[in-house]
């Protein structure tokens, strides 16, 4: 039981993250922040925090636990503008979707408290961004991955695990660079992909009279182009290395099936495709992650 | 109503068709012929069928309504083997993927029988195959797309799209041209796609970890990767001039957005995804798509 949630980011993360703590009966009190203070009025109004708070210092001024939801890109300002109230006692974490930034700001930002500091990636997100869309369900049976450093203390990572746990998520661990890499593969890549279709689309003389046409296998292939700019935007800049070498492989994948296409050597295409269909056939998305 | 649908391939979409079929009250008898004599078999057993057919011709003989469900590479050699016993009193369709190669299969193979062929295109499928999975739901409510050639006679242009819509779905008509120029970009691409990512994902070290890991988002864009590669083989093959046009468009895009990631342009970045995702999200996949 916390007695109150500092919450910086009153999003689609942050705010699920306070509704289903309050539900939870996790937390006595939600004090947020948001860069727009239109959207901490908006979430105050929504009931997803009970207090606003003018700045991110502010939020963070009494709370036992701190939230970070906001764009990856703004962690190390964040941590700046919030690091001379932090404490060894209080527990701080993230939700961002890269980790080796997010590790690497704070160890530039919060010498001494960053041992209060477990760097989280809960593995969900929904195609629509912003406080109105928060859900008290968003993170209940999906798996959330820490990455602890070195410096991380081992107290706070029991406390971050168990939290998660209490919110209905499975908690796995992994270093950050393991974690970029991963992630690079089987998520910053097809975001990548789905936007560069999108714009490929949009960008052609018929682009519009094809999207009428499109079906099911459309939606779903598609779906995850419509996820939030300003996310995705920090996200794909800061795990770039890993993404570029996944775009390469992924190239490389895809350049071998054109060949075999233009020069029509069906069986070899049929083998290619059947070891892809095999192993999408064969996946099954983890259960902490369903 | 019809008095014997001659059915050419018992997989998943005819075997779906001749349940759709029956279930509407459309058919007194369905003769079944695949190239597997077990399928044949099978489909019968499953109560898809009512009587095996030895052969594709036999399966033609007395039938007053005739379904080619095959790979669209086998549409050729279909037709020439069924050609002896079609009449212009049948009424002759298919289902295939692409459109231009079936249409000029039919043109050069069935002579003055070509105007009792109607090319269809139903927007529907999933990502198992076999007649195991036949689904009598399978076209419900789906968009279906005729591509009449200029021989197609008027009356059976007529009785397909009747046919079509008692089973619930939307017709539509276009050029075969326009067809596949459409489902190069919204269908082909990204199926190829879909097969290139997983054959990169699983070509790597850590690949399999890495697919551990994979959350909802991963799920939903990789689904049409399990489709079925003998089909796929056939349909990327056939359209391969329109699909290696719109594999063109698709790389410009991507790299138009690896390069600002690469040089860590936010904010144009920003607006290129923000350009995909408000695409994305005002997209509704078409009523008779759905």
């Amino acid at each position: 039981m916390f007695e109150q949630l500092g919450l910086i980011g009153c999003g689609l993360m942050g705010g699920s993250f306070a509704l289903a703590l309050k539900r939870a009966g996790l937390v006595r009190r939600v004090v947020g922040y948001s860069k727009s203070p239109s959207t901490t009025e908006r979430a105050r109004q929504l009931g997803v925090i009970d207090i606003e708070a003018p700045s991110a210092l502010q939020a963070v001024s009494g709370s036992d636990l701190v939230l970070l939801a906001v764009p990856v890109a703004a962690t190390e300002t964040t941590f700046k503008s919030i690091r001379h109230l932090l404490t060894p006692e209080m527990l701080v974490i993230d939700v961002g979707s890269t980790k080796r930034d997010v590790v690497d700001a704070a160890r530039r930002t919060l010498k001494t408290s960053v041992g209060a500091f477990v760097p989280c990636h809960p593995i969900t997100g929904r195609e629509v961004a912003g406080v109105e869309n928060a859900d008290a369900d968003l993170y209940k049976g999906k798996q959330v991955i820490l990455t602890p450093i070195e410096r991380t203390l081992t107290r706070k990572i029991e406390q971050a695990t168990a939290l998660w746990k209490a919110l209905g998520c499975r908690v796995f661990s992994m270093s950050p660079e393991s974690h970029d890499a991963a992630f690079a593969a089987v998520s910053h890549l097809p975001h990548l992909i789905a936007f560069a279709l999108m714009n490929s689309l949009t960008g052609q003389p018929h682009g519009k009279d094809y999207l009428s046409m499109a079906g099911p296998g459309f939606r779903d292939f598609s779906r995850i182009a419509a996820s939030d700019p300003q996310m995705w935007r920090d996200v794909l800049i800061a795990n770039r290395e890993e993404l570029a070498a996944q775009t390469r492989h992924f190239q490389q994948a895809l350049a071998q099936l054109e060949q075999l296409i233009a020069t029509g050597q069906a069986d070899a295409l049929e083998q290619l495709i059947t070891q892809a269909s095999h192993a999408r056939a064969t996946w099954r998305v983890s259960p902490g992650a369903q």
